[in-house]
């Protein structure tokens, strides 16, 4: 094996940064070097999933260490990586950040939706939902990776937008069912678990900011319900939609089984509907479906787990094809 | 108090019947005389909650028994209900029935969704939607207790499609999410608990006979999409329809207050949003809404226990309102 | 009917002050007046699950307003309970404290245990352990209630105990399996839903103030380990001791039915062993047992609502005793 | 790297199977080559979470085709276990055995514990409690890997108990507290979700035959009580013992730490207890405790994932030492 790329976890004790840091620090083609944390306490603090696994100890995060390394993976607040990521850029570092920083392309949208990212040139900066974009993340300079939410819608509709499957001029409908890791490690009332246990929660509606990123590259209006549901890992979206005129069962299918012929992450199980069960703890992205033939309505039926293929997962397998390895490794 | 009416559960120890027998043991207007079950090894056999709740014991169904008594609830299967509860209507007894044998009015609809159902007459049934028909109840002779989901559904879009906010000819998408005491106490692999934890399942879609339901009521389409979470008692549904031209928030908000202004078991909870874990174990349905005043988008979410609102709840409601009792008696 | 007495809750919004208002909102033998929340921003907070059973609202805490009432319930933190009660009970007002504060009777084990407890007198002070103390509560002052553990562990131990079972000078151990609103609504890492879902965790080895609480009503040492599980109400502790020479399965039978007899809230389950679902949401207390004769080992199996039987449920059956009310009034 | 081994699993379905199916067919020094079923029935099904992972399907079970492989690992009810495993010995197979058919020495506690199990020579037999009898593996023919609940305790108590650390003929207590995979597949109202949600159950009281694999290794008595807890995956035991007079808190740590200083899979954590949801999904052993100086008093808690430490997880453990390949490989 050719020797293995140098890389860094910035924010790495929160829930995504723990899993790249499980990720990378057993991943053949990565030699993880450093691990930051942004809080002094953090520093000493052992993370008791990660006991036999990362040895290597969680440091304040520094520019210059950061620099001097091949790939930076970002699991930081929006108003961090904004500042972070061009400076890593800059010295020629890759940068795959997780945050949602970098995932608008219009400007307008950006300032409204995410306030504190930068004006920043997009040049060398990839939408990395890796089986969309594959062919661009080799000359990357950032890949900023998709939100939970739109990973699997567009995974699920994004096939047959391109194949002008969906009536024209019709929005389609997004609910979805999360499980509580996507709030993150901080602590509230709203992710206590007495509050949560037995109970099922909307939230967000109409004002959630994953619609932007879902509107962008569906080019149509999205109607987005996140639901809490009582789990830890996890996202099921069941997506309403209208076919176009004369559209089949077969077509759909069709789309599909073209779009993700290549692709190890994407499993499609036809009209057998997928679950969370089967994706939790994975880098998959499990669709199904289902075609009503007399009213031409479309759902569809998307799961995967919110920190690896929503999140991590899909970090590392961006950075895998950016470098030219397997796509699969460090990730089975 | 005057005499309290006697009365019978047939179905005692299925999850909606364990509910009726402990409702019922302790109502200070009803009598509980006899439980029965089906299968003779249930006879002996305790059921835990009810342990010092209801010490009558169980006993096989027999008709002439049941005849006797003011007041019988059935929590059987559709094929028995279809069975037992003409004969107990023509022996003067008040029927609430909590199957589906008799909730649709087209005979067409029953044959295709409830083939086990007869052609009865429909003299004197009442659909139990408390809210809804409230006036009928004193005189109905079998009362149809609605399904769990559509109640729900219905207490919801009601009012709007009564006072036509809704815009025309358009259907509405009901994306369920339910509680697994629905699917009732046989086990299989589906209500398996390793199969259910930290998973959601989507089932039925296409092909639930609850739309028929909704749909005779709501004289529109229903696309509808029930999903298993895991957590015992509850159904959140999340509702999304198009409003007609012109209608606001407000026109929504005024619809709902009106009906709901004097129901004690319906909460409006405006644009916060209601959660299982406040109506689980109660009788409460609680509803609240959000307009996009922009696009006319409307997303309402309901929810309710489904052995209680849902099922044996709503069924003692009805037989409240039926006999001239206060509709709270028993409920809280 | 009398009329109602006139009663109070203070700290109305923490989830045994929730349950404590449901409870006496609908108490046929007590009007609820008062409920007091510490936090000016409670005051104008709406406890969704009470919307339509408490509209009386939340007020602050006020001495003089509370000492005109009958009995005030205590639902606050220990340092403040210790200051309220005294004041309270010098007004004639009978007091119900849910707290730890005025538990234990010794003034060394207060101290240590308890150091915000006052050097009170302990005339009229009862320890509100219903079904030991039932006699003593027409007399009580103020009725400290006991915590949820000991409820638990008493009610299992204290018959065998008193009928000398048990092997003499020989420890017993408590292993409880405790839900997690025991734990209080203030958010924390520790209840935070993703670092307890799918997860078991002990706490509180040889440190827990409970211990103190168990030992002085047994005279014996106690190891006392609780665990945190995934659910939300309820717990559920196995006791092991060791039975004293030539004892019997009959014997410990014995003693608990003599002890239960006419006890409406303590079930006995012989050998079938009880579970949390069977007493989650309601008052009862489960107890079974299993002996093995050749060694004379004993396990004993107790399971209650942490927030009823455990908190808020036996408040109210104290009150029920202590004014001459049927005890189940107002708990069914 | 040299040629793979080629392996097979025989009952791939359930739920260790399908652990051993997934560890096997990424696992980089096996070949996996037949995957068994029991039912014809199964032969067609997909297990879902297997998609893309296992394309080899699955076939009956036929003793010469697995009697040409290097290994065989048995994921069988004991009495198949028991008449399959001694014809792949004898065909010169490496028999990895999940079964309790062959893990008690004692001909008369097999013959109460596993009636099915036969009077085969124990020659070449080693029980697979790979920490323990890492020496024995290379030479072994048939490992009987350990159950679940022993696999925990006796790491946690057997370099105690062989550094005379615990009070001499005193039995301890092994309390244990169970995710609901152990159970199996089979659908049944103990597993049925409903029963389980918001649940804790003890079972198996003086009647589980684990104890006689434990007391076997520990040689004292053990008092053992299993419950099962809302979760999937993992146990947790809470296990008390009295040392012996002198002993202190660094001798219980300094036995641990010279047993385990070369054990990949067990992590010592001191007196931060373990929990559950740091080993779910992983093949460690997580081990924490705490004394009482004054009494001489220990709790140690144990835990881990019982389908993988607990089965599959510690069979190619096995498998790898036996084999000679590194103790890690394919279960990180």
């Amino acid at each position: 094996m050719s020797e293995a790329l140098r890389v860094g976890v910035a924010g790495a004790t929160g829930y995504a940064g723990r899993e790249l840091v499980r990720l990378l620090a057993r991943h053949p083609g990565a030699a993880l070097r450093v691990a930051t944390v942004s809080t002094p306490a953090d520093e000493s603090r052992e993370v008791p999933s990660l006991r036999g696994v990362w040895k290597g100890g969680f440091r304040p995060l520094a520019l210059d260490e950061l620099s001097a390394l091949s790939a930076v993976f970002l699991a930081l607040p929006e108003s961090v990586a904004a500042k972070v990521a061009p400076t890593l850029v800059d010295a020629g570092v890759r940068v795959f950040d997780l945050s949602g920083a970098f995932r608008l392309r219009d400007a307008e949208a950006r300032k409204r939706w995410y306030p504190e990212s930068p004006e920043l040139s997009r040049d060398g900066v990839v939408y990395g939902l890796t089986e969309m974009h594959r062919d661009e993340l080799p000359g990357a300079k950032l890949v900023t990776c998709p939100g939970c939410y739109p990973t699997a819608a567009l995974l699920a509709l994004g096939p047959l937008v391109a194949a002008n499957l969906l009536a024209p001029g019709q929005g389609v409908i997004v609910d979805a069912k999360s499980g509580i890791s996507g709030a993150g490690k901080a602590p509230s009332t709203r992710t206590h678990f007495s509050e949560l246990h037995g109970n099922v929660a909307a939230y967000g509606i109409f004002g959630h900011r994953h619609v932007a990123e879902m509107e962008q590259d569906l080019g149509r209006s999205v109607t987005f319900v996140p639901h809490l549901v009582p789990l830890n890992r996890g996202i099921l979206e069941t997506i309403y939609a209208q076919l176009a005129g004369g559209v089949t069962d077969a077509d759909v299918s069709g789309a599909l089984q073209a779009a993700y012929a290549d692709a190890p992450f994407v499993r499609l199980t036809g009209s057998t509907l997928p679950e969370i069960q089967d994706v939790a703890y994975t880098n998959f992205c499990d669709i199904g479906w289902k075609v009503d033939a007399a009213t031409g309505r479309l759902v569809v039926v998307a799961c995967l787990d919110n920190l690896l293929k929503g999140a991590a997962g899909q970090a590392v397998q961006n950075f895998n094809v950016a470098f030219g390895l397997d796509e699969r490794e460090g990730l089975e």
